[in-house]
């Protein structure tokens, strides 16, 4: 077994592919982990925003959450369309793309790519930074933390699908269970104390407002509360790796991901209600994330709070995981229908699509390195390209669904609509309430990258129309081509690239660049003797020996004007140039010879046209005894 | 003018060499540059190793330094003779190369080659040194004045000889005058004073005796005194950089830089015992080089103590560039007689060795990063490297000789062995007593060299031996090739690739590898439409349609297998392999492809034999409007 079958697994064929797909038991951690870690910083972005409200503040956090949830559910139910009309996947991109057209499907496509990037990077930092608080003696090692978790879920992904179910069961279900029974133990805990329990290990006292109430406080509350929906349309875009039946498996996987998220959230939001738990200022000494403040307030700090607060680490570093799973199909689409480079389009080893995978580990390692492993700042940019896509997927659903006739339709029309403006709206408080806190680089981003597809496209239009044909085989060439040999002296190589030259004209020219400082033997002095002789006994025309000089020491130069001299003088025959040359027994061997075959292969494909053709006549060397 | 015009100069033809050689005015600063400056650190160096004997020590600087001129006499009478012996540059590795053989020769070459490299790292960081402790504030930046340093030398080598000349006149000429100056006013004082002189600024007081005399501690400051010596033999390797008459003019200059050397040393060493100057601890507070208490001795600290200081500083630092104008002159050599790359063989546009510079400056500038800038340690290892050349070039003089009869051969055979024995004690000396100090490294490194060496030349003769023909051209091949053509579809590169392989051969097999995932046309569909109707039109074979799938989603090993097999199924014809690929017109858009051809090729020259030759017909594309 070689050291890559170990590392990555060894290679699966296609027919291998039903072993690859998932049912909802590993579906919900794989694409549903970005959306339920979310429940561990949603709520609590819209806490820190209401800080300065004090007391009065916390008030707010039951209906703010009560709109997420409605939002949250409408978008469900568009959702669940999508996936029953796009059983092949119908991610925002394919959506919009199919119903909007090309530049709103890209629009999607880019606000989906960032998006995925930046989750990356926020969700391993955000995990790393909830361990290091945990563990402060980690502190000096964030960035190599976060790297090396990034690293990891690059294996686990280049490895395939099944076996990143497996890995991330474990963490999530342990999350989705211990965080469960704190919310249900609260609850039922508030609900018997009526409304007022006590807490087993005090909050932090809510400090006093500084603020009085306005609407753009709570807009922007409103807004990062938005982040807990991050995440939502992973499973509307994977449908195909599921079993079959595979739309009625997603359509589950996507119901129980939003009923866990919303139990989640909605219990959050009544018990911080209850406790009367404010966010901490991030960033000042003191600071206490709400879940660590709700489980110790539950529960105490013991067993139960270490393996709550374990989980939700581990969740938050793993969340990244959801956008391996849809970055690169993303890619392989947009590299299907031609906006991305075609390695994207081809599958690896172990049926993923090998160089998305790559390409999304590059920008967010990249990201944590430029930011250090503390990306906090970045969390702003990437609800706009959430929503944005969110948007444009339902628009088009409303679309789709015009298009079509019936009850069915009507109704499902009427959700999508719902759904697209309810998303449309949170867009726009987000992108006003956000603007100036990072959202703006999303904003201008997505115009560039949407440039970059377009660019893309552009040139494999332009190549497909030169290429393309439907013209059968033209009649052969009768005019024999000239052919070039470049030669140095007369050894078998020169020798094996002159026997095939001579088989493809009677016009062979051997040229010998000599330059100044040269002290090789000068193939005119032996060339009767060599060549014209025995070329004369077979009856073969004599090849011409043509031997320029360079003033400057250069080979190329002179060597190439001749070529485009001769393809100038025959317009109408084609030119071959034989390079012969040497084929080492060790790639390092290289190094101690000139190489100019390589660089003369180079310079011709740049400076001629498509009529000079080059032959490479390898001459290879043994391995010495 | 382009930028690299600007920066490196216009290239130069070889009949522009005359005016690219040197007269003793330029000689001096380029070759002598390392010798003289050595008249700073060499005197030194023993003083700091008599330190431990007190007062006692300053007493036996006098005897030292003579037996130190003795030799540098008897070395510079040899040198004479080998200049005028080996008109086209006798360096070491020439001399013992002839006289003595290969060994000899590559022991010699390899050893000039450490210490070459080795001398531009100390001069630099020797320099450097200087200025920083005469403007401590530049203490943070040692390493990038190092780097800067380094980077000024080989852009001016890289320029050519003539203008280095000029750029090191003025630093050589001052730091000879100012020197002088000061020992010569110097010598007029302590003789007027009667021995006993008065400095101008006193000199630190002569620290008590630590240790008793003893030959040990005589035999290393010899040994350390010895490093005076070094660049000596720079001259004799250069005789063809001169006018002519060359040899006259290259004894000329080797003459006038042993007077001044000679007159150095001897001056500081007369005054260092006449101003009672012990060296002061290197690395210590208070530390004050040699030079710097005998400047200020003789004229205070006033605008001549200034000047001399700058100049030592300066021509410490441009010492190095004596190790420019020789080291890739001796990686020519050895190139030219493959035992290393033949790039070093060759001259670039300023008619100079432009892979030998920057192999120096490469090797320097790694040296001068691993230790920071400071390379004091690294003072002991080189002059094993250049007392073992002296020797041995010493040595192959006394063998040179011995083959001649006649007065002068006698004479000079007196000489040289005069020689050869002075330079092979102290070599014995220095190694002996500096063997811990590090020259172990060297005598280390050098064995390792020379197996480097001789593993270059056993490829080249390896090679030679294979391509090496005398045979005339063999009656040409009758049987046509069996010619294979990959193709993905039918566009206009598989026709363009196709016509040409219709011309090779009656046996044409286009193969189309299909992976499982593939969704390109089948060729087979049109096949008979597009190729066989036409080719039966035209009276010409049809060419044979292969489909190869593959279960792996693999391109390349169907199809490397298919042609290995026509290989072995057809052992006495030729396979011409046809890639036909597309050119683009910029090169970045070559990462929107998949570039298959190029590893085609690069994967057929390593599976294949010399009976395979790889065509390429390249189709351009045009950029799109």
């Amino acid at each position: 077994m070689s050291l890559i079958d170990w590392v990555i697994g060894r290679p699966l064929a296609l027919f291998e592919q039903e072993g690859e797909t998932i049912g909802p038991a590993s579906g919900v951690p794989i694409l549903g982990l970005d959306a339920l870690s979310s429940a561990a910083y949603g709520p609590e972005a819209a806490l820190t925003l209401l800080l300065p409200l004090g007391a009065l503040g916390l008030g707010y956090i039951a209906p703010i959450t009560a709109v997420i949830i409605a939002i949250l559910l409408i978008v469900f139910f568009s959702y669940r369309q999508t996936i029953a009309a796009y059983p092949n996947g119908g991610g925002s991109y394919t959506v919009a793309k199919e119903n909007l057209g090309q530049l709103p499907g890209l629009l999607a496509g880019s606000a989906l790519a960032l998006d995925y990037v930046l989750n990356v990077a926020v969700g391993i930092s955000a995990g790393v930074g909830a361990l290091v608080s945990a563990i402060p003696s980690l502190l000096p090692h964030t960035l190599p933390l976060c790297l090396g978790t990034l690293a990891f879920l690059t294996l686990l992904n280049l490895r395939g699908l099944r076996e990143s179910g497996f890995a991330f069961r474990v963490p999530t279900y342990l999350f989705v269970g211990t965080l469960g029974l704190v919310i249900a133990v609260g609850i039922f805990r508030a609900i018997s104390a009526g409304g007022h329990p006590i807490a087993v290990a005090s909050p932090p006292l809510v400090p006093a407002a500084t603020t009085a109430v306005g609407i753009w406080v709570i807009l922007r509350a409103f807004a990062s509360g938005c982040t807990a929906m991050t995440g939502v349309e992973a499973v509307s875009n994977a449908v195909p790796i599921f079993h079959e039946p595979r739309v009625a498996l997603a359509q589950r996987t996507l119901t129980l991901i939003i009923l866990i998220l919303v139990a989640l959230l909605g219990g959050i939001a009544y018990l911080c209600g209850a406790y009367q738990l404010a966010a901490t200022d991030p960033g000042q000494p003191g600071y206490q994330s709400v879940l660590s403040m709700l489980t110790a307030a539950v529960f105490g700090r013991g067993l139960m709070y270490d393996v709550t607060i374990g989980s939700v680490v581990a969740v938050l570093a793993l969340s990244a995981n959801t956008s391996f799973a849809d970055f690169p199909r993303l890619c392989h689409i947009l590299a299907h229908d031609r906006f991305l480079p075609e390695s994207f389009a081809v599958r690896g080893r172990r049926l993923v699509y090998t160089s998305g995978i790559l390409l999304l580990s590059t920008f967010a390692a990249a990201l944590l390195v430029a930011f250090g492993g503390i990306t906090d700042r970045l969390i702003p940019l990437f609800a706009i390209g959430a929503f944005l896509a969110f948007t444009l997927s339902q628009a088009g659903m409303v679309q789709h669904w015009r298009k079509r006739s019936g009850t069915h339709a009507r109704k499902s029309l009427v959700v999508n609509g719902i759904g697209a403006l309810a998303t449309g709206l949170t867009l726009v408080v987000i992108a006003v309430s956000k603007f100036s806190d990072g959202a703006w680089v999303t904003l201008l981003c997505i115009p560039l990258l949407i440039l970059f597809f377009r660019r893309i496209h552009r040139h494999y239009q332009n190549v497909e129309r030169q290429i393309a044909t439907l013209t059968p085989l033209p009649p052969p060439e009768t005019r024999a081509p000239v052919v070039v040999l470049p030669a140095a002296a007369w050894t078998r190589v020169t020798q094996h690239g002159l026997s095939f030259a001579l088989r493809l004209s009677k016009d062979v020219h051997v040229v010998q660049v000599r330059t100044e400082t040269d002290d090789t033997e000068i193939l005119s002095d032996n060339w009767d003797l060599l060549v014209c002789g025995p070329a004369r006994v077979c009856g073969i025309v004599e090849p011409k020996l043509v031997v320029l000089t360079s003033d400057f020491r250069q080979f190329f130069k002179p060597l190439i004007d001749y070529i485009l001299k001769l393809e100038a003088d025959h317009p109408d025959r084609d030119i071959v140039v034989v390079i012969p040359d040497l084929v080492l027994p060790h790639w390092y061997e290289n190094s101690l010879h000139n190489n100019r075959g390589t660089f003369l292969r180079t310079l011709l494909r740049m400076r001629c046209t498509s009529r000079v053709v080059i032959v490479n006549t390898p001459y290879h060397i043994a391995a010495s005894g």
